[in-house]
C-alpha cells in the first residue's frame, strides 16, 4: 500500500510503498483511513522546519488529523466493533515514570516533552491505507458526522481551549451574564474557534488579515457572526471599533498580535493563546499597561496545546451542536477533498480553507 | 475622637477631630475599632499619589487592614451580637445596574471601575475610634485569632490569588503531585502567600532584595521555606539554581520581575500576579519565547485584585492553620504596633514588615 513520506535528512518527500500492517497484541485495532485532513503542521513537516521521524527511521509517514474505519479487532478489544468510525488521538505519552500526566493519559499535559505525535514526532502519520493502534487512542464517533468528523482532531484543540476558559471563568461565582468572544485568525482553528463560541453564545468578532469578501469571511458571516479584517481594521482601532472582549480565542501565531490582544480585553476577560509563533520574535512591550490590567482588572492569560481524551469527546459534542446549528458551514469549511498523489502538491501550496485528503469512502 | 485623614488637595495628612458616628440604618454595626494594619497603599496615599476622598469632602480617613469590635446593633442585624470581632471587607458596589459583579456581591469583579473603597477610593476607612457599617459587609472573626486577625485583610488578597490558582489547577484532571512554588516579594504580602503555600504543602522558595539575614528572610526559614535574595541570586541564574516551579506568587509590581517570572515556570504552571507597576514601565520583552512556553508547555498568567466574602472566610481558615502550624511567625509578622499618633511619622518611614495601629484592645 502506498503512504506519504517526509525524509527529513534527505530534504524530500512523497509516496513510498510499505506493507499493510498486521495486528500484534490483543488490545489493538486495525483500521482503515478512510479521510486526513491537512493542516499548517503537516506544510511545517514537508518544508523540513519541523517533524521527526520515529527512533532509527529515516522517515516520517505524515497525516494527523485522521477519520477511520475499524475493520479487525483484537481479542481484548472491548469498546469497539467492526465498522465503527473512529478519530485517533495524535499525542502519545512518554515513558517516564515522574510524568504524571502521561500515566494519567494526559500527553496532552506532558511535562517532560518526551512525548510521541504520530504523523509529527517520533511516530508514522495516517496518510496511508491501513494502520494498526491501540484501542485506547481511538475515540469512536457517531455515523451521522461521517462527513465533517475528519475535523475532530482539530476540534479538539479548541475545546480544550473553551473548556478551559469555561473553568477559569467559573472563578467569578456569579453569572457574568451576554459574554463577547473576539477570534484571531481565520484558519481552520480560527473558524472551528468561532463556531465554539457562537454555539456557546458569544457575540462573536473575527479578526483576520483575509478580506471581508474572502471565503473565511462569508463563513463567519454564515455562522451570524461578525468578521473584521486587518486590511480594513488595523489592530489599534480595534477596540474603539468593536469595544472589548470576554474571551479572546488567538489562533494566528503572531507574537505583537498575541500581546497586543491583551487591551482588547474587557474585566475579568481570559485570553486563550493557541498560536506558535517564532522562537526569535521580539516584542517591544508597555508592560506597565498591560500588566496593571491583569492584576486591577483580574485577567487571565493562558495558553494551550493538544488535546485529551475528554476535549475529543467534547469536540463530537461540539460538532454534533454545530450540525444542527450551521450544518453548511461546517461543511464550508472542508474546501477540497483531493486524492493521496495530489498530496505533494497540496502541501507545497494550499488550496482552500481545510483540505482534506480522501483515502477510502467512509462504508 | 480622633482620626487619622489626608488632605490630597492642600497635600498634608494628619489627626483631626471628627463626631462620633451613630447608627442610622435597621442593618448598621457600631464598631469600636481594635487595630488598623498598614500597607503600601497607605503609604502611596500619603505622598499624595494615589487615593480619593469621598464625593464632596477635602480629605480621606485612611486605613483599610480593619478589626474591630461589635459594640451596637441595628435592630434587623441577624448574623452579629455586641462583643463579636469582625473585619470589614474593603471595597464596595458600584451603582451600575449593569454590572452583575457588583450585584452579585463581587465587587472585587467590578466591570465598571467605579466601587469605592473604604480608606482608598471614595470611602472613610477606619484609623479612629468607632466607624458604622452595614452588616454585610463585615466577616465574623473568632476571638481564638484576636492577636494577628489584623492580618486577614491583606491575606483574603492572598487566598482569593490562591484559590483562583487552585482552581486552574484542577484543570488538569489528575494529580499533578508534590508542588513547588516560588514567591517574588518579602512584603507582609509576599510572606502571607509563602505561608499559604506552605500550608498548602508546596515546597516554597521566596525571592526578594532583602539580605539572607534580614527578618523576613529569617521569618520565611521559620515557617521550612527557602530563602533567595536578589542581592546574592540575579533573576537569569535563579532558574538553574532553583529549578522551575508549578506557582509562582508575585508580590512586587516590578514590570520586568513580572514578566522575567515566566521564565521560571515548570510546564502547565500558573504565574499569579497581583503587584501593580508604575504605568509607563516599559519591557523588552523576547515575546517568542515566553508566549511559545505558555502554549507549548500550558501555562497560565492571571492577575487577581482584592477580595470577596469568600475570600476573607478562606484567610481566616488559613490564620487558624497558620496558627497551629507555624504562630511564632505569624505573630513575627507583626512587627510593630504603636499609637494612633505614630501614624503620621510611620507612614513616611517603614518600621518593620507589617505596622499595626493599636486603637483600642479586644476586651
Amino acid at each position: 500500500m502506498q503512504a506519504l513520506a517526509v525524509f527529513p535528512s534527505q530534504k524530500r518527500f512523497g509516496l513510498l510503498d510499505i506493507p499493510e500492517p498486521q495486528l500484534s497484541g490483543a488490545t489493538q485495532v486495525l483500521l482503515r483511513l478512510c479521510e486526513v485532513g491537512l493542516c499548517g503542521t503537516d506544510r511545517e513537516i514537508a518544508s523540513f522546519e519541523y517533524g521527526d521521524p520515529p527512533s532509527g527511521a529515516d522517515h516520517l509517514i505524515l497525516g494527523h488529523e485522521s477519520l477511520a474505519e475499524v475493520v479487525e479487532l483484537g481479542r481484548e478489544v472491548r469498546s469497539l466493533k467492526r465498522g465503527d468510525l473512529v478519530v485517533a488521538m495524535v499525542r502519545r505519552p512518554c515513558p517516564h515514570a515522574e510524568c504524571r500526566a502521561c500515566r494519567a493519559g494526559r500527553p496532552d499535559f506532558c511535562v517532560t516533552g518526551d512525548y510521541t505525535e504520530r504523523g509529527i514526532k517520533g511516530a508514522d502519520g495516517f496518510l496511508t491505507d491501513y494502520v494498526v493502534e491501540d484501542e485506547k487512542y481511538l475515540v469512536r464517533v457517531p455515523r451521522a458526522l461521517a462527513d465533517v468528523a475528519v475535523l475532530v482532531e482539530p476540534l479538539s484543540v479548541v475545546t480544550k481551549a473553551a473548556d478551559q476558559a469555561h473553568a477559569i471563568f467559573d472563578r467569578l461565582s456569579y453569572d457574568p451574564g451576554p459574554q463577547r468572544g473576539l477570534v484571531l485568525g481565520a484558519g481552520p482553528i480560527g473558524l472551528l474557534g468561532a463556531m465554539v463560541l457562537v454555539a456557546n453564545g458569544f457575540e462573536t468578532l473575527v479578526y483576520s488579515r483575509d478580506s471581508e469578501e474572502s471565503k473565511p469571511a462569508e463563513l463567519v458571516r454564515s455562522l451570524g457572526a461578525h468578521y473584521a479584517s486587518s486590511t480594513i481594521d488595523p489592530i489599534e482601532g480595534l477596540g474603539t471599533r468593536w469595544g472589548q472582549f470576554d474571551l479572546i480565542f488567538e489562533a494566528v501565531g503572531f507574537a505583537p498580535l498575541m500581546v497586543g490582544a491583551t487591551q482588547m480585553l474587557r474585566a475579568n476577560g481570559v485570553l486563550a493563546l493557541t498560536g506558535v509563533p517564532p522562537k526569535a520574535a521580539t516584542v517591544e512591550l508597555n508592560a506597565g499597561r498591560v500588566l496593571r490590567d491583569l492584576v486591577l482588572r483580574n485577567q487571565v492569560v493562558f495558553g494551550t496545546v493538544n488535546a485529551g481524551r475528554r476535549d475529543h469527546l467534547s469536540a463530537i459534542q461540539h460538532l454534533e451542536q454545530f450540525m444542527v446549528l450551521f450544518p453548511e458551514s461546517v461543511r464550508t469549511l472542508i474546501t477540497h477533498r483531493v486524492p493521496l498523489d495530489e498530496v505533494p502538491q497540496i502541501l507545497t501550496q494550499k488550496r482552500g480553507i481545510k483540505d482534506v485528503v480522501e483515502m477510502t469512502r467512509a462504508a
